[in-house]
């Protein structure tokens, strides 16, 4: 066997040059990239928790758990069972092994993305590990679409996580203390969603990518994420309907991933001072998932999971029947930890921004 | 400015599709990428402090510091301080400005990876967060040089860090409880490294990109990270030499991450069992950074900051003296928490390799 594999000792072997493709093409303005061939979204999942299930999208969801231990022992475990969960869900859909897929990149918010990196162990697939706090779903999607579309891969999964037992132990309070919640505060979603992109497919398909930056206003207030996080989205949406000379009117949604009503209200202001109207179309996840009044949840909901499950339920499946043809994806993530803040820091924000569209 | 700027409104603007790209022809073998058009190192820099400033390695490095606060007031603002301190020199060895780059891949072990996003703000350069843990900058060069070969990118930026002080009381004890370390334990590298890679430039070039799995063998030895990374390590060099169909004897070193002492002879055993010899060029930047006896490291060093000071000083000087032609950079990561060790979980490992050659 291993005379074989050496047979052909020392030369390294290499595909065939294409000398057409010249670099840095595929950029459209100054940070947006058009993709050549958008890849399709081929198969999609997602998971949710209790308050999941009470809330008005409930019927997009492909499994929801009364247990927020989803069986395990732990929280976290649960989390890493989520994510497991949904990305076979996703396959399973799709009737795709783990070997089909060439690579999966994923993340979450626990300390060192145990989530993730428990979760997704036993598949064997070669994995990209990701940081993006709530923006993972739009990191790990656009990092995807770029692995397919540049030739690296076939298929690639993107999958993210949040729980709200994890989350507020690890940034906040313990859950059995019932801590009081100011009415700026977000709840973080029970749930998690993936995504299967391949180079070919039914759509809907990713055909641009806008690249967040980090952008920090000076916000500190760690019940506020929506206030910390806005500067951000309005920074890579900006940028994206600079980049490919478009109009927020020009899209059926235009959906950040949990913002909350604070936040989304803030980037509705920003967009009105450059005398842009977001419009009716400028949704939120974090507005959309739960019924804030009756489910009494503050300015709505956050988490990695929030934007994943609603892009991997309502959204997908909205496009698949044909309700929305065009829109934009733009997850946002607060990069703080509980160490930066007790440390007297602001909170950096990022978004990631997709154009998913029904056409190439 | 708002008219003109939606002059073409409702028409994306696209690239040219460039029909000639099929999908997935840049793979060789089953997890491999052979770049097209092999990005080229243009700039490198490496930082450490007190101890990497006592090792053999200590003239590679651009800057050292006595201070391990690095001005700052906290231990994780000093990492966050290496980082950016670490991009502006490999940027303006360049003599490039932030705006130059198209994008930075940046991850640290700190929880929620705050030595980069804290590091990294100011710059205001597209980000790609990453947790890949100890592989960090391996992972963050395979995107990079990615980004870069399928033409979304001309310049990207790698970097990552560790620091011992945050390590220590982020995932083992507080520094001044002077807990007492077995011989298997590592030292985490107080340093950090940024190389900037671009469409052309002088080289060394990156040629090949594997991409590692998650492996977790049941290790759980929070104190011997070595053997819990080793077969990760053997999975992601295996797949590179079978993909590539060469033999460690075909380059000039085949250098990992942070293995240790024991992690590195395991993977060397490990290769023995299939008959293959890695030979005298299989190194280890945890075995290079510091005098182990004189200093008393026991297994060795370990850290993001690692491998990526050892890369970019040491290893990218050595190659464009003509030192060494052509070496593969395989860092491993551990992808634990003390979340995860507590509840009683093993540790998986990830390993990153990269083929780095003076010629294209």
């Amino acid at each position: 066997m291993t005379l074989i594999i050496f047979l052909f000792a020392g030369t390294l072997r290499t595909t065939h040059k294409n000398e057409v493709s010249s670099m840095n093409e595929k950029r459209v303005g100054k940070r947006t990239i058009a993709l050549s061939h958008p890849p399709s979204v081929i198969s999609y999942a997602n998971i949710g928790g209790r308050q999941e299930a009470e809330g008005p999208l409930s019927s997009y969801f492909d499994e929801l758990s009364d247990d927020s231990f989803f069986g395990e022992k732990t929280w976290e475990k649960a989390e890493s069972t989520m994510q497991k969960k949904v990305v076979q869900r996703a396959l399973d859909q799709a009737k795709l092994k783990p070997d089909d897929l060439d690579y999966i990149c994923a993340g979450d918010l626990l300390n060192q993305c145990i989530g993730s990196s428990f979760g997704l162990r036993d598949f064997g697939i070669p994995f990209y590990g990701l940081y993006g706090a709530c923006s993972t779903m739009g990191e790990s999607l656009s990092l995807a679409a770029m692995l397919i579309d540049g030739g690296y891969a076939s298929r690639v999964a993107a999958v993210t996580s949040s729980h709200f037992c994890t989350a507020e132990r690890q940034y906040r309070m313990p859950v059995p203390y019932g801590n009081q919640r100011p009415p700026t505060a977000q709840w973080t979603a029970t749930a998690a969603g993936c995504t299967i992109l391949a180079e070919d497919g039914p759509g809907p398909y990713i055909t641009h990518v806008t690249c967040g930056k980090i952008v920090d206003r000076g916000v500190s207030d760690v019940n506020n994420m929506g206030a910390a996080m806005a500067p951000a989205a309005y920074d890579t949406l900006a940028a994206f309907f600079r980049d490919t000379e478009t109009k927020p009117q020009d899209y059926d949604l235009v959906v950040t991933g949990d913002l909350g009503e604070l936040g989304h209200a803030i980037v509705r202001d920003f967009f009105s001072r450059d005398g842009v109207d977001l419009g009716e179309n400028f949704q939120d996840c974090g507005l959309l998932l739960y019924d804030r009044q009756a489910q009494d949840m503050h300015a709505g909901a956050s988490g990695c999971g929030c934007s994943a499950s609603v892009l991997n339920g309502y959204l997908l499946s909205g496009m698949r029947s044909g309700r929305w043809k065009r829109i934009v994806f733009a997850p946002t993530g607060a990069l703080l930890s509980p160490t930066s803040s007790f440390q007297g820091e602001s909170i950096p924000g990022i978004c990631h921004a997709l154009c998913i569209s029904a056409e190439k």
